[in-house]
């Protein structure tokens, strides 16, 4: 079955067992791997390099797309293959050895990786290992579920090593756009003027002479694991959607709003579920990846195009998506993680952002990444790459967690991801905070009295208070201004306490 | 002479006193006024609205495109005319307000704002005020030493006064490259690929019947108040040409290196200035303002063009440059800010900028705007524009401030304008840090041993130190990061002590 997908008869000869290819990464390389938000990951090489390392000494540089499934991260990291791992990564094992400093993670802009790359500024890329569904007549790859950086780790790379996944349909072939920005000085405009737009080819272009090796696989993405929504979820999503209302009554938005974009997780998933049931027409996503709430959008007739660097579903959504793939193919487009995320096309497009915070301050600063200021959660990912250049950057958030122990509206953050000059609004389950056009004294207004929850209000409202007394653009009580975080390192909770008594 | 400078004669009756103009601008307007780096600001109307607010309540809303020259911010603020200000101001009376939260500051991306008017986020500008060296036959404005936001201000506004300046030499003309980007959706692409690309019309083009004023004046802009470079600065300069230096002869960067910005101010100029004797040639500016140093590495036969959105020079180098307009003319282009800061363009170019931070933290976060993380000092201007997109993007500052009171690179920025994914260079005068590629350890360990000065460099490593036994990707003592910025506030000193003592 497999020679049908490679269409280029002389490549048939480097068909290898996985150990065999993963002989081409030698101890000390940087591999760049194809995956997005776990979809479209090489399954069988990775697997191969973990058992290599516990016969032979073996730590490479690896950099991704964006997150991996099948535990690949898990067993690379358990395995102590990964010295350096770039740009991002969900992985609970590898959090761990990040947070403990054993392996050395770079957390970047997932739009700037391969301009990187392209610059020499970091580790070129020794071998590239992709997963594809066929190469082409002319040796091109045909990515799986996601591109990501695919494309420029395999045009880049010395060498390419590319699993064929006989588990992904031969239909997938079609959906993919690729194209690369051309080369500096005298780089070209970027032809991309709407989300349903190709502009590329439908495969990876590349120099058959370069393939080194290639893998047969028979596995599934691992489905997504966002939870669907709750309560909480839901009112979020309620206040968005009046927001979204109210410009459109405003006659600041049309009716189709502006192509719309959703981060990775459970809440900006719940946040577009929430759009199905709204009165908002002819949408169109860009985004970087395509979850269960856009194939419901897609369904329902809301959503009329959706482009991403990869779609990652649950299981039951991904069936459907499949078992129907022709038709989602003339509405999805799948681009490299470059265009998906590039700031010339953001800014261009004029998106609306939606993004999950950790924290946010009072002042409208987030912090997407840090747990408690210092323990690297998952990285910035491409939110900054979509905040900055959004036509209105959004960012959501329960107002609580740890049953009301921490507060994700605090008095400074703990750790900037984004700054209050890349974040429009805020929404909790409490409310929403409109910040355009305020000063930071307005801000802190509209988000205590919106998005705080009652729990914490009181305690927000006293600290601006003392802290304007002394003055300030910015009002902070320097010395005071991340105690909520000491003490909940210290005592286990931030210190809710409801609205303080007068009496007290 | 104003005749030949206004050539739709039917404009003529529109010639009146700026009082007379100024009542245009009524209590509760927002204006729109040009001015960028203290060049081309308008000069009489904003001194007869002071006058007016003295006999009758007069509080606006004030745009620009970035500081005003002619003490215009401080004769406004002290006549209580700005109830809000935006984008950016760089006036001490103004500022003592901000802070004081009597007027409402809108820090912005210099780029942003005219996104955000044209999307009616922010209000609409009832009234715009330009400043312009002549009106063409057509009606269509000519700037003088700055574009900034004045194309957008003026083809929005309801109404718009052009304050005629006979002190502008009227060879100005054909210096400015007025476009604009086409609305949305189907935004095209902006053609520009070059800095010396002109790609639109060398005036603002408007319909004639919206000038409801013009009023003739004959005074220059304030000069520059940069001073001359210092060792320090030298020091700077120098580390940062052996690092372009390394760059080049690694292959990495051309002789030519990348287009170059250098944020406004003393050490950014310096830096610069630095280059002129470098080895490096036919290097190119893509900034948004020239200082003396452009002038500078022009003469010296180093820069071949420069691009901007405004000439901000000291008096004997602005003499030198009008005198001799015409050669400058074929090698300067002058571009509406939205242009020059456009993160399209930014990151087509690749350029290397250089922008002055206030204070940076050992893990490479950047602070330009807040004293004490609570007073704004300046405002992020174009900062953020610069430093997202760059394709190097370097900060620098002196080690210390207040005669070592201060260090300049402190456990964590008191406030955060540029993320750790936006900075890839730090300087100080005791050396360079460069940070691509490296995780926050590292980042640390560099930024500690190349900039800190010996004062601190002890504590800096201490502190990492018990930081990092607790653990996390960018370790931090929670309750202690902001130590040093309390200790200044109370102490008036963050402590620094010099190598401490095996025996301390």
């Amino acid at each position: 079955m497999h020679k049908e997908r490679i269409r280029l008869a002389r490549l048939l000869d480097k068909v290898m067992p996985a150990e065999a290819a993963a002989e081409l990464i030698r101890d000390g390389m940087t591999v760049g791997m194809s995956g997005f938000t776990r979809a479209g990951d090489c399954k069988a090489v990775p697997e191969a390099l973990a058992r290599r390392a516990a016969k032979e000494p073996l730590r490479i540089t690896l950099m991704t797309g964006a997150s991996l499934g099948n535990d690949t991260d898990k067993i690379l990291a358990e395995a102590n293959v990964l010295a350096r791992r770039l740009p991002f990564q969900v992985d609970a094992t590898l959090r761990r050895k990040i947070n403990a400093g054993e392996v050395m993670f770079i957390d970047q802009h997932l739009s700037e990786t391969v301009e990187q790359l392209r610059g020499q500024q970091i580790a070129p890329v020794d071998v590239a290992v992709v997963e594809a569904v066929a190469i082409t007549e002319t040796g091109g790859i045909v990515p799986t579920t996601s591109v990501g950086n695919s494309a420029s780790f395999a045009m880049l790379a010395k060498q390419v090593i590319v699993e064929i996944n006989l588990n992904m349909p031969a239909g997938l072939e079609g959906l993919h756009d690729i194209y690369l920005p051309t080369p500096r000085p005298y780089r070209q405009p970027i032809p991309l003027i709407a989300a349903e737009q190709r502009i590329g080819l439908p495969y990876i272009p590349l120099d058959p002479a370069k393939i080194a090796a290639i893998v047969i696989t028979q596995k599934d993405d691992s489905p997504s694991n966002a939870l669907p929504p709750d309560q909480e979820t839901r009112q979020i999503a309620g206040h968005l959607n009046d927001f979204l209302l109210h410009e459109v009554r405003a006659g600041r938005l049309a009716p189709s709003l502006q192509p719309l974009q959703a981060g990775i997780g459970t809440i900006a998933n719940a946040v577009l579920h929430g759009l199905v049931d709204s009165p908002f027409r002819d949408l169109k996503m860009y985004s970087e990846v395509l979850q269960d709430s856009t194939i419901e959008l897609l369904d329902a007739g809301r959503l009329s195009f959706a482009s991403a660097s990869s779609v990652t579903l649950t299981s039951a959504v991904y069936a459907r998506f499949l078992a129907d793939l022709e038709r989602y193919k003339s509405r999805v487009i799948l681009r490299p993680q470059e265009i998906s995320n590039h700031p010339e096309i953001l800014r261009r497009l004029g998106l609306i952002t939606i993004n999950t915070a950790l924290e946010c301050d009072i002042y409208g600063n987030v912090n997407s990444t840090h747990v408690g200021g210092t323990h690297m959660m998952n990285g910035i990912g491409g939110s900054g790459d979509f905040a900055r250049n959004a036509h209105i950057s959004v960012f959501v958030t329960k107002s609580v967690a740890k049953a009301g122990a921490i507060s994700s509206i605090v008095p400074m953050v703990s750790h900037v991801d984004h700054t209050e000059h890349d974040v429009d609004v805020i929404v909790t389950e409490h409310g929403l905070a409109d910040l355009r056009g305020l000063a930071p004294r307005e801000r802190a207004q509209q988000i205590i009295a919106n998005c705080a929850d009652p729990l914490y209000r009181d305690l927000l409202g006293d600290y601006v208070t003392r802290a304007t007394r002394r003055g300030g653009h910015t009002p902070h009580l320097i010395e005071e201004a991340l105690a909520w975080h000491a003490r909940f390192r210290e005592e286990g909770t931030m210190g809710g306490t409801g609205p303080i008594l007068a009496a007290a």
